[in-house]
């Protein structure tokens, strides 16, 4: 496999659009040639990285919108995740990929049930994830073995351009011991940690009530942050989270679409950013948000930060397609991907720049961020392969997991008891 | 002219989304027939309304992205601003119909230079539109004439679907004999104020010290309102400007991209609906967004307040839907069109509803607000004629359009004196 992109706008590295062309052998990056290009057509960016998601959720999309956030889980969404089967995880997990495929994302962090079936399906499509089995204990081993679970989970999985990471779903749905004996566990198996922190304002008191201290010094205590991780939301995390964030490598995953419709409130990016925090970006699940639109997320990050500390200035753009990019891959602890550059995996997003929303161009970087769109995507390439391609998915057969979904989405929200 | 639309949902009046066919005969909406359809592929909305553009700005897309208020302006955007020809306005404003004909919108109330210039480019591409001269006066006379202007651009304009209301630019860059003069002259034109408003804290407190009264307060006063309005911003409106506003028939615009991208805070939209105010959707400038996508405003003010008060409740789906329709008809006076409704001129945005991001479809009203993008509009029609149609605008010679607009950013930008 070797082609070549020529005559394009190329977002590199060091945070600068050329333009030129860009080579691929096999799975890599081989080649960047730059030379003037009038005006480009085409703009490759790096494939974008979605470092926090429910994906399956997609089955439950815009599920119970606009119901206050107790009564949106117990009311809308516990109901139908109760009904969910290792195969809709995998109906609903393909689904997902291709409405990724389709933005331009390439990479996924995924939490969710059935990790398995989900797993292997997105391995299936081709896309990269990170998965991992949700830690949780409501009380001494329960849900029973999960503990052991969660470690067999990462020692065994092995699959395609999907790999395991070590997870529990935050501080209030596990205790103490399973934490500590998950963070001995993962001396072993060093992998990062996936996890919700400070979503709420009153998950995070309860946590300063319960514990002492913020969730995120909790888990750094209990030796839990010890190889990384990426913390999702963080909402509502202290300078004092942000100083452990930073020491920790912990990753701060912004999602602002869920976060607002939720109503949470907005995490603090800008201040994050200034404490050294690598900051990244996730969609989180369909039933927050409605969609898995990476360019979606970064024209809110862009944007609402600017709204709430009243200065145009904060996040330029180059920041956020940083957190698109580069700041998932290390998140998710992919240094071999996330840049537009030679020797790295050409995981690639191709858009076309030719519809009136992207004429003139005075400045691709902040077009990118403020007023390209997901749909701008004409091609999406992972290792190298071809996996989206003007409104079709060469490997998939779109139509028959559309059909799929919608019988099981008529069945999970059918009323008849089951 | 006329079609049916069959086997289509349908963005109902009553809130309430149907399935069936909608009929036009000539250019209006002839009927309406509900039925049954399994799953549809397309969804029909009322055409949207754009409530406050300076569409021609499209030559500047982007232009000083990041920079502060002040800087923003008279470092970038006024040097370029000051040398636009009335042909640059006409091929920005063309430019500018097109990308929003592309995104569902089928009318602008738009604020600009060249006006006349302007206003004829909008009706020749076959959208609506409300006009304007821009009221200003920073001295007796300076701009000389220009009060006459005003008035006679309202009382000569006939164009089309286009047609002209008064205008001052704001409370700061007018004075009060300017605006008593224009007021008197309305008591004959009888036509809406198009304006700015509180955008700023720094202009809202000006105008208090300066007038001891807010610039809604201060319009309302000296009779520029007593034919209604639609103000722009409003971001620091109190709530005696609301009861001010619902008393004077006078419509917010909500323009939350440009709000929050220049920094100058989020408008209390929950707030002002909850007062009784009618609250419609802008983009403003494509220098401060940097696009003129309605269905971005429409996600981002259905996000932005949930966040901002932390409650997932406020502004539901519906709420947005008319903000964006029939709210802005109403401010614009164009009691025909804004819902589909037999009868009502048949300005219609046709979706396509097959791509991944909307199935499955829970409730067609939010995902239209929270996932729908605009490029999933395949059809524009105003007064029944097919304007838009699937990546091709029938009436329009887009090619030569494109490249004069490539030609004339390139002069505009050019560091060379002129």
């Amino acid at each position: 496999m070797a082609f070549e992109l020529r005559d394009v706008a190329l977002v590199l590295p060091d945070r600068r659009i050329g333009t030129g062309s860009l080579a691929v052998e096999g799975c890599h990056i081989s080649a960047i040639r730059e030379y003037p290009v009038a005006v480009p057509v085409r703009a490759v960016l790096p494939g974008l990285v979605n470092c926090h998601g429910h994906t399956a959720m997609t089955l439950l999309r815009g599920c119970g919108s606009g119901l206050p956030l107790k009564r949106w889980l117990e009311e809308a969404i516990f109901p139908v995740e109760a009904k969910l089967t290792p195969d809709d995880v995998a109906c609903g997990m393909t689904w997902g990929a291709l409405e990724m495929l389709a933005g331009g994302t390439t990479c996924v962090a995924d939490m969710y049930d059935f990790p398995r079936e989900g797993g292997r399906a997105l391995a299936a499509t081709g896309m990269k994830g990170n998965v991992c089995r949700v830690g949780l204990a409501f009380a001494a081993d329960n849900p029973p073995g999960r503990l052991e679970e969660c470690i067999r989970f990462v020692e065994e999985w092995s699959d395609g351009r999907v790999v395991a990471d070590i997870c529990i779903h935050s501080e209030y749905l596990t205790n103490e011991p399973f934490c500590r004996a998950l963070a001995e566990a993962n001396r072993t198996l060093r992998r990062p940690l996936h996890v919700h922190v400070s979503e709420t304002a009153e998950e995070h008191k309860a946590c300063l009530a319960r514990h002492g201290k913020t969730p995120i010094a909790y888990l750094a205590d209990l030796g839990l942050l010890d190889c990384g991780g990426y913390a999702a939301h963080c909402v509502h995390c202290t300078d004092g989270d942000f100083a452990i964030m930073r020491e920790k490598r912990v990753t701060l995953v912004h999602n602002p679409s869920s976060n607002m419709k939720l109503g949470s409130g907005f995490a603090r990016i800008p201040e994050a950013l200034a404490a050294g925090v690598n900051v990244a970006l996730g969609t989180d699940g369909c039933a927050s948000n409605d969609n898995l639109n990476m360019f979606e997320e970064m024209h809110l990050a862009a944007l609402v930060h600017k709204g709430r500390l009243g200065d145009p200035t904060v996040l330029p753009a180059w920041d956020v397609l940083d957190m698109a990019t580069k700041n998932g891959a290390r998140a998710l602890g992919r240094s071999d991907t996330g840049e537009l550059a030679v020797g790295k995996k050409a995981d690639l997003c191709v858009l076309n720049l030719t519809r009136p929303h992207l004429k003139p161009c005075a400045d691709l970087a902040n077009l990118l961020v403020y007023s390209a769109q997901a749909s701008d995507v004409e091609q999406t390439y992972v290792d190298g392969e071809l996996l989206y391609d003007r409104g079709v998915w060469p490997a998939i057969d779109a139509a028959s997991i559309r059909a799929d979904v919608e019988i099981r989405h008529s069945r999970l929200f059918s009323c008849a008891s089951e």
